[in-house]
């Protein structure tokens, strides 16, 4: 585990501002605020682009998209270019709906990201690759290696593409990363708040791929030591130590695996 | 327990578009993942309509209602009727306020709903009977045999009165309840969420009678199981076992009541 | 502890407003109703003078302020004061963005407090005294109490300084306290928590300065209970038990301390 790269955002604990989706502002919030980020959540048009500028990088998910909300991420995408933070793009169902691709890709007209996160049948979307999918989840599984490439170099950013494996490109490059657990499926927002997560990484130093893997890797092992706790019966007592996991320190790490 | 229905809602995981109020949302979506189904929350009239269509269940819930979100609750329940798929209305504090109630009334006129479920001050007002309030809870005891029977028979549905004792009714024929515990009265959106497992329970095979009966005695079974572990103090370490409980298979079940 | 004020809304359960921020709606509804308020939140310029008028207590808290939700701030606002129930404004990141500053600035033009509620930062700006923060934090030291006092005399209100030591003060007065834990600070919207709890201790009997002390030190109390729990190792295993302690009534507390 790249403890380096996690241990300067805890020492920074850089300003994020996520424009994200209702259903998970306060998980996404709580859990970026363990991770070491300090959240900022601005959905109006009207300030969007004046707190992406207060920030250290920005978040942006369409998964309860609207018309006003998609302004507010145009606004703040355009100021974090400007200012030159990282921004990070989660497409969460952009293939589900008409309104959700031609919206996404209005954003990706006017805004750069330095990432892109989501699952294979989200990215595989983006490259017109078909996979299977089921409402906002994927369910097929494809040539997740290629998919990811190919959404690295069409939009000339890196690629994070979430699943049982990670796979992480930047359209030359693969990294790969196997930590995680199930029991993150069945919690809602596990991969928002990944995304929220991984917008904190990259705020440090380091490349954008060695960053978005420290990223995947510490949150899968945070998901693992959960799981792995007597008082975990499901989801819903898997998300208390989930989120503690996601606040431990080097030392705790250290006493955690004797 | 009827776990046949149960089991297939887990076997067929059916995608239920949920347009529920803003308080609830990621508690509805968990549980409602918990239980087995696959929650999808959009709230944008521009693609309100896209999402029932590739649901397989809708829930309309008015808790934090606004004028932009009831256009998005009509176009998505006509969508749905035309689908033929099964529509749930939560009519929460439909007493309240004179836009409350007339916004209830507007989607009456355009959806009709598989069935309405709400607490005994909520539905007694959708049938003119007094019935004492307190914002969004009914304190009142009625006859709730009468205002379920009444519900069921102006709106052409199924009632589904939660309360100490749940009453479900076609009209005709009266079910009755007992499962549950007080701790689910001190948890927000614990009849919301219920919502959304009974638009799940909806989707399987069988008649809406029996199927909302499942939904309602599952529910209150799982609460009774996460009340009496020995971890739970309170409103607080309740939720966690709880989510749990709505995530147990049969065997599990089976090896809780040893 | 000042029981007698936390057991009066215990008694009287207060229905409470809550116009508040979209990332800890669920939050404050569970901690509010654990508390003894009862919860409502309704954010629609349609209804809420209406939900206002229904009400023995409202929180205005600009948290992720629209222009659409400041329209219902201030109609419920006008509404509580016309009705003469406590109104407690918590002016979250007042100083971050000039949309919000001027928003804020706005409802004191049209609504008086009975109480604002806020950390150094946020309080400092209302009075043009200059101190450091960082997106929603405050995370410099200056002279609490001058600040307080100041907030009260410029708003004919009470200030409610949250922080390591919380200061109180309605111009003359000040009260000062020290319970709290650390953890709080790691829970997003434990700040708007607390605005929610004051305004429910503010409908019952006694002066404003009482009711916002036994507020802000029985919270703090909640949470260094939760805290010495044996099964909180982190900020995700601390709220379920703190949720239980805002909850617990004087024989808990009794046995708690022995």
């Amino acid at each position: 585990m790249n403890l380096g790269i996690i241990n300067e955002v805890r020492k920074t604990q850089p300003l994020i501002h996520n424009i994200t989706n209702a259903v998970v502002m306060n998980f996404s919030a709580n859990g970026l605020l363990a991770f070491g980020g300090s959240p900022i959540m601005a959905n109006a048009k009207e300030d969007a682009a004046d707190v992406a500028r207060l920030s250290q990088g920005l978040l942006i998910n369409i998964g309860t998209l609207t018309e006003e909300q998609l302004e507010a991420m145009i606004r703040a995408g355009k100021a974090a270019n400007e200012a030159d933070i990282p921004v990070v793009l989660d497409p969460v169902g952009v293939a589900a709906t008409e309104f959700r691709t031609r919206s996404f890709q209005s954003i990706l007209l006017e805004v750069r990201p330095t990432a892109i996160k989501g699952n294979a049948g989200e990215l595989a979307h983006l490259v017109d690759i078909e996979v299977e999918t089921k409402g906002v989840e994927s369910i097929g599984t494809g040539n997740n290696e290629g998919i990811a490439r190919k959404v690295a170099e069409k939009y000339a950013t890196t690629a994070v593409l979430t699943g049982e494996v990670d796979v992480i490109s930047d359209g030359t490059e693969i990294k790969t990363n196997h930590t995680g657990h199930p029991l993150l499926e069945k919690v809602t927002g596990a991969g928002c708040l990944l995304g929220s997560v991984l917008a904190a990484s990259l705020t440090v130093s380091g490349t954008v791929m060695e960053k978005s893997l420290a990223a995947v890797e510490y949150y899968g092992l945070a998901a693992e030591y959960a799981a792995s706790q007597l008082t975990v019966n499901g989801p819903g007592t898997f998300v208390p130590p989930f989120l503690d996991a996601l606040a431990m320190d080097e030392k705790e790490w250290e006493q955690s695996t004797r």
